[in-house]
């Protein structure tokens, strides 16, 4: 061993201790004829004093940021102490030192406030895994995956390994293929989840399964995804929705307790997709903060169950209201003092072609009770009042409202929203909120191809009340303009998303497990019977032996960390990332490979720019 | 939740409590008017009794092997116990009983001694999972994993995720590749090991790191290979040989204790790689066992150390000894009265062609201290007796010679003897005897392109006293012939391996962690300065930047589990494996892709046979 202690261990309590330290310098300081050195080590920093007597030895050799040192010396109390850190009551009077290895001047400085660039640092990530802040999210990672392992392991779930080379059944996302070399032409793919094997496993009566596991999606990356990623896939015999909210509930608690050292006692809200859709604007809801929707106006297809407000902002001959298919509003609390330029900026906001409406209309709740609008021409101030009601606005509230095309201006309301709660501080980083979203459509409809694709996938359940109007109706669309009048547009799914803070940190199903609606449901995808069984005869073999209820959920591990650790981007919290290329930048892969791999795996190139 | 209790919980205490279970049918029994139904879970089994008031029910939905049921009853005492069973004191008189899924008859019986083929039951894994053999040895896999983890976290150990979409460097092995679609006519390769990573993050700083990962090398398949293997991947800062070994027997002992409720409190010993081939005639000894080798001749130049013990056996005339390279022998206790039919049978043992020699030689050491020995015609009883000294055998023995090509007849020998302990009943599946084997040679000659290549991998260290010898002198041979002269065949590597039973299951090394030295590695395995730059320039660029000294070890997971369960074959701990083919027989992969997946990664098919 290089050490006796590591560079976070020694305190007052071992003064006159004879040590051997190893670590990195993080910084020299020369106060003339006496040298202190920060040692770093993953454990903590300690300082080092380098006497008068070893100047000329320090001369010969001088230390420079990063080198590797091993000194031996003595533990002697400070006389100026530091309280900010764990070791700040001592330092080590060096006796000898021994420069392990050198480095030559780093291309950025290693501390939080870092000056590297992202590029420069992901083509260095070895030196920025160096710094503090990314040492601490990759050890809270750990942490957190220690934490649902103890969990799950009490609650006698089973880790089991399922293969990574597997077979393509490309739908949904594509698959990454790998070519077999002992099977020419042939590929296996990498999986995109572990799901038909997690099922296969509770056919196999493994009863409690879990697995921290990559997973692979070949996708044109946006801003935080990566090619691979972890999941934290689970699945449950014989149990239902219930049993695997309340399991799911208990993981979630018990990690905040470990990682973040939170109670979280309080009940966890559950809340249809219908009504997350309807308050929120979309199906992951931010709950920290309140500002609920008010839907003036909306398409009665899109919520049968809801009645109109329609009356409220009619007949006041304001074209862009009566145009438009959508009119939702919200209620920002004590902005009514909004400035000119500031409700101009909110607009020109709303107007950026990545939320692409064409404008807003806002009212201002004076502290008076009076209303200040932009539509004051159309609309007199008992009718403002009336819309104010609907909205749930109060005195020095100010109204913010966008119309036009539903899925779009439900989408702009929805950020929009979440813009000013960050604007306001709503959005804390410390404050955690969790959520179910329950009730999902079973099918999305997909105008290309006129036909029903699996909003979650292909394997989970109808809920039980819907079951009969699955195995009851055929999957046709005759009239693709009214697709929503079909049985299918009103079959929920039993399906569950885990949300936190307004990120999808979780999602499952209770899954089918009779083979006939396993096949209703290919059928209802388009499949037709050949390609069931090429693609998942396995699985509807599987189900002809005793295939018991299960169901299960994934949480992406990745994203997961990340919000626990108070940042939205999640390649914080991955060792070894890649960028939106798909390239790690610092082994620069992918890269080309010899022609005797070309001739071995029997494939070539078919570049269509050449 | 579809059950009150498992299959495997209910006791004589739970008397007269009402429960519900779910499991699957595993037995039914009709006595008469009433029914005895077996139901399995993971859990055990319960044993249901259906009384006579529910016969014509079960006339009606008749239940059938493998059948998944539901039943509610009373729990009662047994009149005829069943002290084999945890549960054996109790039955389940039902009430009511509810079918949840049906089975047909399963191609195989689900029991351990199963009349399914291999190939029957790598299709059907699914059933064969199902199986309590499969599924005590997937319970192991998971509480040695489990253990480890444990022993690994208290060590200070952090488990950091590596990529699995990396560089290919094809050295060694052979890497699976995957096309990047963004990146067309570059690709990623599946890592054989995370073996740059693991150092890198050591240059980061993390100082302790494990995983338990998988691996893939894409190798025609011997009997019991997989092309993707679990490692326990571990690598520390700041050691020496001497602090992994003894970490490393502690996680050994730790999984003992914890899976096996081993005390293995005995020294764990230890071998020199030369003195293995010496005295056991490979690498990987099983010293469960004595039965040493007695070298009676070799070339001086494979064992330079060692002196000859050829006057013994020279000058008698006899040829296949004269003419032999190599002549080994060892005494199998208590076997001098084997008959004929034993040593002929031995005999053709040896010339099999997967031992390939042309002959064996015995000598019965008899209880009356006479000699007689198939070479009685060229040695005198004075001259088999002093071969009995030198071999050690005792009155009663049997010595058994191999005579050929040093390379050969050493592997021959050593196959020999570890058949012999198996026939002797030596070789006990509950003894378990590690051993620690150390001083390998660093490079081994390839006579193809008379080159070095590593005997373990690029990124090993020389033992500290050999670096000189190293950096000292060319790696160029310039007389094949002799290549065993070359400075670099002395070379010893700073490496270890873990052998249990006769079985690698762990190798690791000191590694290097200066640039130049690792500069001068790749040189002396041939790789010029581009190829090093285009293949590890991110390795030697990280050495450049204060690498701190390190090393690590990996355990193949898959094997050490089977040695662990008392089997000599690794298919039988994995959920899912692959055939000798590659092929996973039960999803049927890998398979064709679509023409759509070949036009995206622009690559085709260019196969040999069309």
């Amino acid at each position: 061993m290089f050490r006796s202690h590591t560079c976070g261990a020694l305190r007052l309590s071992d003064v006159n201790s004879k040590v051997t330290l190893a670590g990195w310098v993080q910084t020299v300081r020369k106060f003339g004829s006496i040298s202190f050195v920060d040692l770093r080590d993953r454990y903590g920093i300690t300082q080092l004093l380098f006497a008068e007597s070893l100047q000329s030895l320090l001369d010969d050799q001088p230390l420079g940021r990063e080198f590797v040192l091993q000194v031996t010396g003595t533990v002697t109390e400070r006389s100026n102490k530091n309280p900010q850190m764990p070791t700040g009551d001592v330092e080590i009077a060096v006796e000898k030192f021994i420069i392990l290895n050198k480095s030559i001047t780093p291309p950025f400085t290693i501390q939080d406030d870092t000056d590297g660039g992202d590029d420069l640092r992901m083509k260095y990530r070895f030196l920025d895994l160096r710094r503090p802040a990314v040492k601490k999210n990759l050890t809270l990672r750990y942490e957190v995956g220690r934490s649902a392992r103890n969990y799950l392991h009490e609650q006698q779930f089973m880790d089991i390994e399922t293969p990574f080379l597997i077979k393509s059944t490309p739908e949904g996302a594509r698959d990454f293929v790998v070519p077999s070399r002992m099977n020419p032409g042939q590929f296996y793919a990498l999986p995109q989840s572990p799901q038909t094997f997690k099922q296969l496993l509770m056919v196999s009566g493994y009863d409690r399964y879990y697995q921290i596991v990559k997973c692979f999606r070949d996708e044109d990356l946006r801003a935080d995804r990566q090619p691979e990623f972890t999941q934290i896939d689970c699945e449950m015999c014989f149990v239902e929705q219930e049993d695997i909210l309340m399991m799911f509930e208990g993981l979630l608690r018990r990690i905040f307790k470990d990682v973040k050292g939170i109670d979280y006692t309080e009940t966890i809200q559950r809340m249809s997709w219908e009504e997350a859709m309807w308050t929120y604007g979309n199906d992951k809801p931010d709950i920290r903060f309140e500002m609920k929707l008010c839907n003036l106006k909306f398409p009665s297809h899109a919520f049968p169950g809801k009645s109109s407000m329609e009356a409220r902002i009619s007949d006041a001959g304001f074209k862009v209201f009566d145009d438009a298919e959508t009119v939702i509003a919200f209620a920002v609390p004590g902005c009514s003092e909004y400035t000119r330029k500031q409700t101009d900026e909110l607009t020109e906001w709303v107007k950026r072609p990545q939320i692409g409406m064409n404008g807003m209309v806002f009212i201002k709740c004076n502290a008076d009770g009076s209303f200040k609008s932009s539509i004051d021409k159309f609309y007199e101030p008992q009718k403002l009042e009336a819309i104010a009601t609907a909205v749930n606005a109060k005195a020095g509230d100010l109204i913010l409202i966008l119309a036009g095309n539903e899925e779009k201006t439900r989408k702009a309301i929805s950020d929009l929203r979440l813009y000013m709660g960050q604007q306001l501080g709503l959005r804390k980083v410390d404050e955690f909120k969790l959520l179910w979203v329950l009730d999902f459509p079973l099918f999305e409809y997909a105008e290309e191809g006129n036909r029903w694709v699996a909003r979650h996938h292909p394997f989970t359940s109808p809920h039980p009340a819907d079951i009969e109007k699955m195995i009851g109706n055929s999957p046709e669309i005759r009239n693709p303009s009214e697709y929503l009048k079909h049985p299918y547009a009103q079959i929920k799914a039993n399906a569950y998303d885990m949300v936190l803070n307004g990120n999808e940190i979780g999602g499952g199903s209770i899954r089918i497990f009779q083979k006939e609606l396993q096949q209703k449901m290919f059928a209802a995808l388009g499949m037709d019977e050949a390609e069931q069984q090429n693609k998942f005869g396995f699985l509807l073999g599987a189900f002809e032996y005793g295939a018991p209820p299960h169901g299960g959920i994934a949480f992406g591990f990745d994203r997961l960390c990340a919000i626990l650790g108070g940042s939205e981007s999640i390649r914080d919290f991955i060792a070894f990332p890649k960028n939106n290329s798909g390239r790690d930048m610092m082994i620069d892969a992918p890269s080309g490979i010899d022609q005797q791999q070309f001739d071995e795996l029997q494939i070539k190139l078919n570049l269509k720019n050449q």
